[in-house]
């Protein structure tokens, strides 16, 4: 496990910065935080999350870990500028939703004598900021952790996120990541945005259940984040689009040729796979 | 209000039928059911949410209020073989979910003395049969009347709404019911059952969150019973996936040309909407 005395810099106060933060110092653990907000540094100070914070990359320089919780355009242009700051043999991890693009670039100019460990804490809220953290948000949540051939490097994030009580750990190459995510996670905030676009229903408020409800929760959306997270995973995305909408096609034929055989075979077959996905 | 000495008999003991007895029942009304299922009955019988039940259809014939809790097809069968033994001056309604399709099938042959009041009670659960009835999952739901010249009939169907403690009971023409219904519940059917058919995904489950799960709980689903609603509603939902589909080839384009400012205004338009649907 980390000890208590490993020095930990998290790069970013926002929603998930702040839980890292908070969820750190709830086992011990003595936090510093770079961010440009004030309020966020300072909500995070009152709290206890951390036991300074400073908008001055410098921040950095005493850390044996780097928790970077930034966008994935603005993680890249960080550590361009400041990796000179960072401390030989610093550990570095990322909470990014996307990774080959991210990886590529920032392993074609990372200092050789420090350690990129990347990671994806499958958390969120539909709010951003570190006013919002909690890290409560991880005890349901999927942690993923991008193979690497340093075994003790990769052992030490996972050590992380057992500190932070994720409920469950996962290795991946930055390939089968990014065709996952583009599945369960950008594929399924598409269809959301794309319902609540289809016309303005809000009108229909007063008649929703929890279906439409529940389905349509993530089409708020955050558009500086989601757009860069589609951009850097434009082709596995565009692949599942495009079979999303083949099924699509598919079943409007169903319909169109009130095909009962084949439509209750297509509702016996989602039902049996949706059921998988209950069990624990 | 209704009286307590209003006779009231359901046709159907599924999930719906149950949990309109067991309410009815908490009320201190006294109702009795039809249903093949001897299982349903004597579990009715047992928590006494009934006080008779019989697979006769003549346990109708004294009923002041007949509620038919069965499929469409069914429904649309039982009346026109056993309309004959529905006491003179009774008031019906039902809990079908399509309603332009059964109500011109029905009041082609409705006999004259009788009254049919349509409605349909929003809500639901994965699960099917008399065992899983709750009266509590009206507590949150939507109660849609179709709109009638019998303005006291209509009060009469939704004073039972309000005795099943429905969140919100509100009038509609059977025409504006089918084209919601395509859009708020139907729709987002269709697209979950496509999106788990996609591929068998399955293997994923480990890295699923919320809303992947959010977003695919109704692909459980009932193959017979959805299969009729779909083939009853065919134009509106034809017409719905048609708008969805044209909104998903728009968001694919923006995604191939890199347009940053359109996904933005998109995602700010579908954020902007959606919160409506938070609003109490």
């Amino acid at each position: 496990m980390i000890s208590t005395d490993f020095k930990i810099t998290i790069v970013g106060l926002g929603l998930l910065g702040g839980s890292y933060a908070s969820g750190l110092a709830k086992k011990g653990y003595k936090v510093k935080a770079i961010d440009i907000n004030q309020e966020y540094l300072e909500h995070a100070l009152a709290n206890k999350w951390i036991v300074e914070g400073s908008d001055d990359p410098s921040l950095v320089s005493d850390a044996d870990l780097v928790i970077f919780c930034l966008y994935p355009n603005t993680l890249v242009k960080w550590l361009n500028s400041y990796q000179n700051l960072l401390k030989p043999n610093a550990l570095l991890t990322d909470v990014t939703g996307v990774k080959r693009s991210i990886m590529s670039k920032i392993n074609g100019f990372l200092r050789t004598d420090v350690k990129f460990i990347y990671s994806h804490p499958m958390a969120g809220k539909e709010v951003s900021g570190a006013l919002y953290s909690d890290s409560n948000i991880f005890k349901s949540a999927n942690f993923i952790v991008i193979k690497d051939e340093d075994i003790q490097a990769m052992q030490t994030i996972k050590d992380l996120a057992t500190i932070l009580e994720f409920k469950n750990i996962v290795e991946l190459d930055a390939k089968s990541h990014d065709e996952m995510i583009a599945f369960v996670s950008q594929l399924t905030h598409v269809i959301a945005v794309c319902l609540m676009n289809v016309s303005d229903n809000t009108h229909l408020k007063d008649y929703t259940g929890d279906s439409f409800r529940d389905l349509t929760r993530i089409a708020k959306i955050n558009e500086n984040l989601w757009y860069e997270l589609f951009m850097q995973n434009k082709d596995m995305l565009l692949k599942e689009i495009d079979a999303f909408t083949r099924q699509l096609d598919h079943f409007k034929e169903v319909i169109i040729n009130d095909d009962e055989e084949e439509m209750k075979r297509l509702f016996r077959q989602s039902s049996m796979r949706r059921k998988e996905f209950d069990k624990k």
